[in-house]
Formats: structure tokens, C-alpha cells, sequence
């Protein structure tokens, strides 16, 4: 019931913005552009009293004037007519309301009184709320971009994204959109919490088909117990990656400021996400560069790695990386070794990582790197590779297919690639195997924290799930 | 004496190459090209015995055929040739010599042989010697790039760069020039170190008028102890920021692969470090980012940081990024809170970091950040300010100009800044401002770890010394 009614608002069939406006850069005009921007399947219904059409859509006066039935409302008017509308949504019998506008908890007594008024609504009337004082939603399997924010077309993945704050989210949103590949599925921006919190949605994304993998951005808890519970379950079916922050003491004094998110002690909260299954990340890099591993790779079966660098100065860097954080270099096969040993020339030594200068100066990048790809992904011995990569002039991204091409061989072994070289090479580079759904990472070590979030993911999933992989992004 | 003779291998006022090659692709014929194409302002000597002319330049039979003196001579001729042609430098009184060309100790005992008489002869004869094998050396103040890869023009700068290897010097170059605006003043990559080493370069550069500071990529110590004590001189001058690889098992068992380098106990390399006043990094990223921040602002009196974000969680986030690090969020004097609370709304609480919310909504992003910077500069208890942006479509990196402008009034204090938001604009942005000497990291942690590297470089700089940032890039 509870999880159905969550439902509504990533999957509405028909959606009321109460405060739909035609001044573009106000809140009511673009939360509008991004719905018809993104194609919404649903049925789209505007309420402005003082509007009789906005962006070619016909506005009603007020939501009881809407002729049919309407699944989710989303109020982008001041504060305090908020009150009012709420008792119409209630009679209109609409079950999901997103209540973008601020002025609440967040303001101090008086917004504070005026929250617990319109929580007492939706009690009543069986009315579940997100926010106030957020900027919305994205649901990517309804096509649907409830945000206040100028975003554009939100491409479609696997990867559900619950942040603290709908500005966090949304920036966030922007970021991957503009210089990442991979897609998103659903994607709340919680606010104040009056309602719905973390814990609601993510029993909802634990049962939802349109999402593989779950990241989380925290600053306080509402219930840190009832969230432990559930991501207890859900963690042994999708990852759950999560960046807590205020865990220092300035930290936990803005945190304070801003969500009013009471101090934590940061080793509690390390060991309860533990008991959780949560894998904690304490960058905000790291929490993007999780769900593009998490959107286009399984999660390794085990933490031993073999890595191709292309010199031996990056092959020592790559054993510092995998070694400092919880990897283990893999000791390959005698019969992997043979193979490459067979390409490379005999004054450097094969060993993993694997200096692959020799190979290179003698067969070429794609010729050596193919083959010490595929032994490696052969050998038993070996959870998963990463690629370095240096690109300057002599290779050219589209070269590069046979990576996807010998990742579509071993399935379950996850491939990460990162490139030094030409800057520009790498963006492109990285677009082009992005759109074959192998991740790129800047220089050198993010590849690596990359893989450990993996593998520390896969720890937590159940053995006899279904296997992760099966749902790509 | 040895200072002087180091200096030939920078500013040479002729270079030879014994090697020279009319066939691209071949590293005799692009390190001519490189020279060419940075336009050396030297005298060019090529060596070829089977060519007349390359790449327009006559070509000599041998080095003593060379009508004038030669200060430096580059080898890329194969190993079993060098003897005789060192020899040939030696009746020509070339006093500094770059072999790049492998082959010696790194393949074995043979190899080790060959590179004991080079070294013999080297020292009979008064001769330097680089590598062998190694790519070379970029210099460019004399506009000087004898690198064995095609690197095209490189950037003058301030930043000067020691690198174990010259694979590593070299690509870690490309990825400066076509991803940073950053420029470079000398650079070398020391291969076997057969007679150079890092403390040699080191002592040149701490008297280098165009070096403002050394970042160096180290794998093994050829003597210690030498390079702590001329460290320990040079980094009273000048921040040194090094790259320790082999910090790990696996780490050491791969750097012995490569440069035969000996393992060393980390924590014992953690305290020489100290002691000699070089600020360690672990990661490649780091390194780069560190010569980001030294080539283009000062180092900062201490360790208080104000910090202006765009939300009330990148406040929580850049809180913890700085505390975490050895950072310190400066407490506000009144009247700089008051200043910023002037241009907010009443109900977001303004303290540092400060969340800029409610004054862009007010005043715009210009205006408000333009108002935060001068009352946070302004402020005595701040030592340093983080910028921290969302930039989507409303504000167009050319509007960021004020940033500079502000930092120029107040040249002491260090101006970082990081971006999120829409990616290709802040690759824009990241060039509009590096241009201007404003550094710009991605989001969002970077920023606080480059300037906590620029803050333990300051605290090793002697109070006396000339103000370190006289010598902008």
C-alpha cells in the first residue's frame, strides 16, 4: 500500500502542476518545459486561476475544475496557499503531491507550524507528500521531469538517485547528462522530509524493475532505524551506494543549517550503512563515478584484478591504487603469462599489472591490448581488469571497439578504462565506449575506487539473487 | 660546477641528435620534430651517416664532422653503438648527454655491462649523463623539447617537473597541454639514472630563475640521502610536490620490475619526506592538480579557508572536504556576515560555507559572488577562499571575469574555484579562467585537496624568503 502509493509519483498517468505558469524562469513555466521536453506519457493538466493556456496547454482555474481523475500534483505555489490547494487535492481524491515551493520547516517557527498543518491534511485524507521545498522528480520510465530546474532531455538508465535536497539532485542530474553516458531511472530530491523519506523510497526502488542500482546523497536522518531495516533488504538484491556528509564538525554545523540534520556520530553511521549494506563513498566524484561503474558493469565476483599499463611507471601506480583500497593485484596464470609473454619482448618482465611497452612497441595498442585483454579475462584467477590507457596521437577512439567487443565475452568479469594522453582524446574516447557501455575514468586511480565500490557492492548482494548483470543499463 | 654542466642539458645554445631519423614515427625523427616545432632557439645538429638532410637540416656522418661546439648531444641510436659515439662526444668536448635509447641496466646483466662503460667513459671525460633510457627533456625557456614523442608545442610555465621516467614526464605533458592552460618551465625524465638523479635536477632547479616549483613522479631513491639534503635547501624556496609510487606490496614488487627500484618502508619515506620538506601526494590526479594550483596562485598564510557554494549541501560537502584534509572553515568576522546577509534572505542562516542560495535568488550569481568574494578576502581571519559554482544555462563562463578581477586586489590569498553543473560549460569556464590564472578542479572535493597541498607547501617556505607569488605563470 504504502510502496504503491510511492508508486504514483515516478509513475503517474495523469499530473497536475497547481501554480503552472508562463513566465519563463519562474518555478510554475519551467517545471512545465521539462515535462513536455521529456515527452511525459501521461495526461498533463495546468492550474493557474489567472491563465487561460500556458505553452499551448489549457490551464483550469483550480484543480477541482479538472475533468478527469489526476494521479499526481505537484505545487509550485508560495507557501502559504498551500494549505488550500492540499484540502482540494484531498477532495479531488489525488493520492501523491510533491510540494516543490520553500518556506517551511526550513524557515524557522512559522513555516515550521505551517508543515505540521499540512502534514495533518495528509494523514487525513491518505495523501502521501514529497517535500516541501524541493525541486521535484524525474522518472525516466514515464518520460516524465517534474523539476524547477532547466534540464532538457533526461536520458534513460538503470540507476535511481535519492539526494537530500532537489537542488543536489538536479545539478547532479546536470552533470551526468552533459559529460556522462549513462542513463537514470527514477531520481527524487527529498526536501524537508515531511513526509516520504529515504527509507519509503528506497523500499520502492528495492521492488522496482526499472532500477538496477541506487545512490544516495545524506545529510540527516529522519529515521535512521526504519532506513537501516530497509536497506538491509534491499542491499541484497541492487547496490546501495550512499554519500553521507556532515562528518566533521563544521560539516555537521551546515548540515544543521541547512536541513536542520541533527549531528551523527560518523563511526555510528559507518557501521550501521555497514550492518545496512550501504557502501559509503566521502567524495562527490565518487559518488558519479559508482553509478556509471554500478550503470554499465557487474559487480565482480571477488576483489583480485589484473591491470594492462601501457608503462611500467603506470603499472606501479595501478598496484598502489588496487592495493590501498581493499583490491588485490592477481596473481595470473603461468598459462596467461605464456601469452602475453609470447607478444611483449623479452626484457620486461610480465607480471601483473602487466607493462604492456613491450606489446605495444612490437605488435601496435589494439593488437597486444586484445590479446592480454582476453587472456587476462580468461584466467580464473582473475574478478576483473582495468584498462590503462595512453592516447596521444597514434590511436583513435573508434579503434577502440574491440574492448566492448571481448567485455561481451566474459560477462561477469567487470572492465574499467581509464586514459592519460590527449585531453580531448579522452572525451572522446570516452563518449565512444560509454555508448557501448564500458566506463572511462580520468587518470589514474578513480578507475580503481570505481572497481572497489563494485566489489564491495557485490559483497552485499545475495549469492542466489538473480545475477546483477542481467539488467543493463 | 655540477650546477652549471645540469644547466647545459635546459639551456643549451646548441643540441646534436646522434640518430637522426628521416622516418616518422621513429624516435630520431620526433625528437627533431619536436625541436622544430617549438622552435629551439639553438643551433641543430643532426648525426646521420646514411642521410644528407632531414626535414630540411643537413645531416652529418658523424659528431666530430660538426663544424662548432656543441653544448648537448641527445643519442637514439641503439645501445651496442653508444660507447663509440659517447667517446666521439667526449674528442668533442660535448659536456651534457641524453641517451635515450634502453637496452642497458633494465634488461639484465648484459645490459648493466654496457651501461658501467658508459659510465666509465662518461667520467673519465667530464660528461653528464640523462638516462639512458629515457624520452628526453623539455625546456622552455629555450624553447626546447628533445622528447622522443610527438608532444607538439608546449606551454611556457612556471612549473617544473622531475619524472622517474620519461614515458611518464611525456604523457603526463599531454594531458597538461590539451586538458589544462597551465604552462611548463623544464621537465625531465631520468630513465636509469645511470649519472643524473632526481637530487642533481632538484639542486639546478632550487637556483632556476624559471622554476617557481618542482612536482616529481619517484619510484625508487638512487641515494637518499643526497635528496633529502638538497630538498631540505631547496624546499624552503620552493613548494616540491612529489608522487611516491611503491607505496604498497605490490607497489614495490612492480617498481623493482621496472626501474629495478628497492623496496623502501613507507612510513619511513612518509617521514624522510617530511623532514626534507616535500608535500606527498597518492594519486596521479593530485600531482597534477597541485601544479595547477602552484603554477597560478600563492600559497596561503595558513589554514583558514572561507568557501562560497551554490547550495546549502555543497556547504555540508565542501565543510567535510576541508576539515578532512587539515583544512580550517574560518570563522566570519561580523561585518563580513553582515555584508553577505545584506544581499540573502532573511531565513537561510549565513555563516561559512557559505550558502549562496538565497543571494543569487535575490541579486543574481555575479552580483552576490561578487559581494561574498570581496567580503571574504577582505576579512583577516580568512587565508584562502574555495568558489564553488552550478553553472547550467544561466550564466555564461565570459561572466566570471569578476573573479579574476577581485583575486587581483587581494594577491596574497589563494582563489580556487569548482564547477558543477553543465559539464561542457564548465570546460569552458575551466579555460576562460585558466587563462586568467584562476584554477578551476571538477567537482567538488579536488579544489580543498589542491589547496591543502599549497598550504603544507607554504608552511615549508622560509618566512623570509621572496614572496613566492612574485613569479605568476
Amino acid at each position: 500500500m504504502v510502496i504503491e502509493n510511492i508508486g504514483k509519483f515516478f509513475d503517474p498517468e495523469s499530473i497536475a502542476i497547481i501554480g503552472a505558469s508562463r513566465t519563463p524562469g519562474k518555478a510554475g513555466y519551467e517545471i512545465v518545459r521539462n515535462i513536455l521536453d521529456n515527452g511525459f506519457k501521461g495526461k498533463i493538466f495546468l492550474v493557474n486561476p489567472h491563465a487561460k493556456e500556458i505553452l499551448g496547454i489549457k490551464a483550469y482555474p483550480s484543480v477541482k475544475e479538472i475533468p478527469c481523475t489526476v494521479d499526481l500534483a505537484v505545487l509550485t505555489i508560495p507557501a502559504e496557499a498551500t494549505t488550500e490547494a492540499l484540502k482540494d487535492c484531498a477532495e479531488r481524491k489525488i493520492e501523491a503531491v510533491v510540494i516543490a515551493s520553500g518556506g517551511y520547516a526550513e524557515i524557522g517557527e512559522a513555516g515550521m507550524k505551517l508543515q505540521t498543518e499540512i502534514l495533518r491534511i495528509a494523514e487525513e485524507s491518505g495523501i502521501r507528500i514529497i517535500g516541501p521545498n524541493t525541486s521535484g522528480i524525474i522518472s525516466t520510465p514515464s518520460k516524465l521531469t517534474a523539476s524547477l530546474f532547466p534540464l532538457g532531455k533526461i536520458r534513460r538508465g538503470s540507476i535511481s538517485y535519492i539526494a537530500q535536497t532537489g537542488n543536489f539532485a538536479t545539478h547532479t542530474m546536470k552533470w551526468i547528462m552533459t559529460g556522462e553516458e549513462f542513463g537514470i531511472s527514477r531520481v527524487v530530491g527529498l526536501g524537508n522530509k515531511c513526509d516520504v523519506d529515504d527509507a519509503d523510497v528506497l523500499e520502492f526502488l528495492g521492488e522496482d524493475a526499472e532500477t538496477k542500482a541506487i545512490i544516495m546523497y545524506v545529510e540527516g536522518f529522519k529515521d535512521a532505524r526504519k532506513l537501516i531495516e530497509v536497506a538491509k533488504k534491499v542491499s541484497k538484491k541492487k547496490p546501495i551506494v550512499a554519500l553521507k556528509a556532515g562528518r566533521t564538525a563544521s560539516g555537521m554545523q551546515s548540515a544543521f543549517s541547512h536541513t536542520a540534520s541533527m549531528a551523527s556520530n560518523d563511526s555510528l553511521v559507518d557501521a550501521a550503512f555497514k550492518q545496512a549494506g550501504i557502501v559509503r563513498v566521502h567524495k562527490y566524484s565518487e559518488l558519479i563515478n559508482a553509478a556509471k561503474a554500478l550503470a554499465f558493469q557487474p559487480v565482480p565476483k571477488g576483489n583480485k584484478v589484473a591491470v594492462l599499463a601501457p608503462s611500467g611507471a603506470m603499472a606501479v601506480i595501478a598496484a598502489d591504487a588496487c592495493e590501498s583500497i581493499g583490491l588485490k593485484i592477481a596473481r595470473l596464470s603461468e598459462e596467461t603469462l605464456l601469452r602475453i609473454r609470447n607478444i611483449s619482448t623479452s626484457w620486461i618482465a610480465i607480471r601483473n599489472p602487466v607493462d604492456m611497452w613491450g606489446a605495444v612497441q612490437t605488435s601496435g595498442v589494439e593488437a597486444s591490448y586484445r590479446i592480454g585483454m582476453e587472456a587476462a579475462l580468461s584466467d580464473r584467477n582473475v574478478d576483473a581488469i582495468v584498462l590503462i590507457l595512453v592516447i596521444t596521437r597514434e590511436i583513435r577512439p573508434r579503434s577502440l571497439g574491440f574492448i566492448d567487443e571481448i567485455s561481451q565475452r566474459h560477462k561477469t568479469k567487470p572492465v574499467l578504462v581509464t586514459i592519460t594522453g590527449d585531453k580531448q582524446l579522452y572525451e572522446k574516447a570516452k563518449r565512444v565506449l560509454g555508448k557501448r557501455g564500458i566506463p572511462v575514468f580520468p587518470p589514474i586511480e578513480d578507475a580503481f575506487v570505481a572497481l572497489s565500490i563494485l566489489y564491495r557492492c557485490g559483497q552485499n548482494l545475495r549469492q542466489d539473487s538473480a545475477p546483477f548483470a542481467a539488467l543493463q543499463s
